[in-house]
């Protein structure tokens, strides 16, 4: 099939490649014009603007958005609208917040337009070799744009979520569930570092990654990561994050469920950022009110 | 090789099938008869109690114990000893808290006894076509006994993790690990669950479990138990626990390890143990005190 | 001074009869008559609507709304903003949501009328008798009015906070620790509880509020609960919430702020809601997968 | 009545001062000579050791131990136990673990010496002017030397809690509820901090401390230490921990309780004393293998 390509930062990109690998002819723009150009020598069409990429697409066009969520995507979709035709079809395969989706999609509607969500996972190499897609909006629609789906995604690796918003709503509550595993791993990892015995953690992110209860692919990234580094010597345990894990949090709050887990692996990833906390300096003051234990001063 | 198999319990039976399926000789006991019979048309030899067992065997001898955890351990052992011979050498391939094996393992090296702790993962599946085993002890001692271990394991699923008592901590942070993702995953489900939005779980599962980030055995599991019940209508929600959890929180809290998301998987099996809570009572109780908030009577 | 009270539920009336005991001026207005006739015998002056109790105040009015937080609060101020004049001032004293304060306020200052966020805490209890109030708004504007919070608060507890939105900011926050310190003594209890030991609630609270570090106005009010039910048999342990803790976990994540025992108690609340949940039949059904460990049946 | 003190730390010199205010005769020992002098100028009588001090004293003795929890403890009984007689009363008053309290009852009785476990709270100030006592031990042995319990302790301040061993388990509890209201607190404060507002915390404290429903001894003590420093600017945030907090999560685990409020203020405590946390590198790489996520370097 035909279809545009909005935004080619390491999710697009890889997508393109992985589209073109399947014969789709994809119309491709982002503001980073070298990777415009790297793209194109692969065989994807460059298109000068909006408007270019509307004019290089038959109707009704299928345009992809893979970009940052917030903002950016109400921009862009403000900038396509005067250039789309009733029946075109947008997809937002980013990880926007399905409340988002909900308002825009209603906003599209209203003009014609078709919206669909997608929530992908698997990383970047899952976008360049076979994604996990969850996929939100009309049913009808979706059908007559399912082979791209197929093709781009790993076997068995896409399903059609219901009405609008729904594929994004899966993809936060899917990232809500990583968040809780990386740091169920995590803490693992440290129990072990603490612990009395010396283990070598490539060794045991590999045994436990063959026949046992939480092999997975997040334990397979572990092995690779010791494999770089034993200790993980080099890297400082900030832990960034950007949106899901939050919005699956604030989600549960909403809908009055306990969540516990998710909740708790998002606030030691805020603790992360902090080498002191106001909080820890209450307590101690506290602990030296009553009982008259020492404070730690600051050098 | 030749050696002994305490407890045909779900593990030990699957356990020594599997040992059969590779040409080993195993002499069982356990004090349930029907199971020695069972598992005697498959070839194993029958011992009468553990006099016979150590009577049937070569020295030095070689007994795996696939028992519960705890004091039942201890009483095998205690009943083993005085017909083992220096150099026999004994295996301990349950849950044990590897305090317990480092206790055990000091009392019987002053008899000259070998002490090996095997945590084993993969479930019944596992016992049956291949496990993960950490074996912990003696490394002289486990180079000779390894072709067990490699027959008996998934390939790439056995690991020698250094001195004893070493399998038991790493199988425990195992399963630590595995009981918050577990909960993370039970999390999601519920937001799911409570969601504006109509889910097929069992497509959710199937989706999630191919080129997702949160792929692996569980989600595997996940799968399968939504189908054969797409919402597990019939199932309480009443989650049990078997002493790994809270002996992974245990040595967190020695070690002063913030674990809170192991922690919380475990707080809410307990919670789940009761349908009404004294400390809700209390909670409740003050607003009513301070706030007039109306509480819910018993009937 | 002369002002104006809309609402007149548990804490608007109390707050009446407190500001009649200091000699202050007040037009009342509530959708129940009763309670306004019951009001109207102590001495306050009865509003047919709010046009009349815009006449019966003297420019600039102080109007004192005392009603539950959310959309009520918006309808209340666009029916009375028609009759207002600048300089009049609008105190919201419910428990709203900053940032719906800060909105508010920003509309009404276009229009001139100036708004004050009042946090009230203390109950109904202090609502009579010295209320603790947190104030937000214009300081000039609040230095006019600060007679009214003098005398309606107890000794020592009345306190200007800055800006508009903040009185209502810290009183969420406030609401944010009530939660987690009743949390705190619900958990304290619950394990008394279940300890082998036999405690006299009644007494502990009574000791653990004379001389110890966690004495406070909570646990008098444990003492008191007690003394009425020493088990709190009659009362189901179904805790209710009423937005602001919710508003603080939002906010801490909103600021990015690790607040793990606050968002735990509200999360034990939403628990407490249910009496079987989807996470327990997910965790009971892996638990079944993989280990056939028996799931408890419906009935 | 006359009595023997041993430990003249903090909490042990200033109960011997509180003794002496009521007339007790107070015969002291501890191995600081410097402390016992300090308190001999105030009246009490200095022993040499153990053995001297048991001579100084009438039988049946009255010995009270305020000594750090542990194995001190067992020291310190194991060198009374042989100049003491049938019907002597020692009085464990420091934090020790309920479970060691019974062992050494146990002991004790076998011995015919009656040990009786207080629970103290309060800090150095209760010690001084009015502790807060929960007494665990023999009814009839607590009613002869309850005088010393009624005039050491503040109105009210003391309570028979039971058998032996149920005056500690209260202490534990206590300081468990202690450790959830502390962090809460803390969290509160550090969400103002973060906050778009600009509060003075003394203030807050203050008026917090008056009229609120979250008013007590800890937000005392809060404003007493913004007054000293109106940011806690000196103070760093290490959270340090004495035992009882992790006692009282261990028990709630044995128990099958779900305390998450209690295991989190101390999960972070624990991780207020790093820096940097292993599992915070391991969260930091997998992002980085799946999701291309940058990590941050150490220097």
């Amino acid at each position: 099939m035909k279809l545009g390509m909005v935004g080619l930062g390491k999710m697009g990109f890889n997508l393109v490649l992985n589209l073109l690998d399947y014969g789709h002819d994809v119309v491709v723009f982002d503001v980073n014009e070298e990777r415009m150009e790297l793209i194109g020598k692969e065989g994807a069409m460059i298109a000068k603007d909006y408007q270019d990429m509307v004019q290089k697409l038959d109707s009704p066009r299928i345009i992809w958005l893979m970009i940052p969520a917030g903002a950016l995507v109400d921009q862009v979709i403000e900038q396509f609208v005067p250039h789309l035709s009733q029946g075109d079809i947008l997809i937002d395969g980013g990880n926007s917040n399905y409340k988002d989706t909900l308002r825009r999609a209603k906003q599209l509607k209203e003009k014609g337009i078709h919206f669909v969500d997608v929530g992908t996972s698997g990383g970047m190499e899952g976008a360049r070799k076979g994604a996990c897609l969850m996929i939100g909006g009309d049913q009808e629609v979706f059908h007559r744009i399912e082979p791209i789906f197929k093709d781009i995604s790993v076997e068995n690796g896409y399903l059609y979520t219901g009405e609008v918003g729904s594929g994004h709503f899966l993809k936060m509550v899917h990232n809500g569930i990583e968040y809780g595993m990386m740091q169920a791993i995590a803490e693992g990892f440290e129990i072990l570092e603490k612990s009395p015995f010396e283990y070598d953690y490539q060794e045991v992110s590999r045994v436990w990654n063959h026949g046992s209860v939480i092999r997975g692919w997040l334990m397979e990234l572990m092995e690779h990561a010791f494999s770089k580094e034993p200790k993980l010597e080099s890297i400082k345990g900030v832990m960034h994050s950007s949106g899901e894990g939050k919005w699956t949090v604030e989600t549960a709050l909403d809908l009055q469920t306990a969540a516990p887990v998710i909740a708790l692996s998002l606030m030691m990833r805020y603790r992360s950022l902090e080498e002191d906390t106001f909080a820890g300096k209450v307590v101690a003051a506290l602990r030296n009110e009553f009982g008259g234990h020492a404070v730690e001063k600051k050098e």
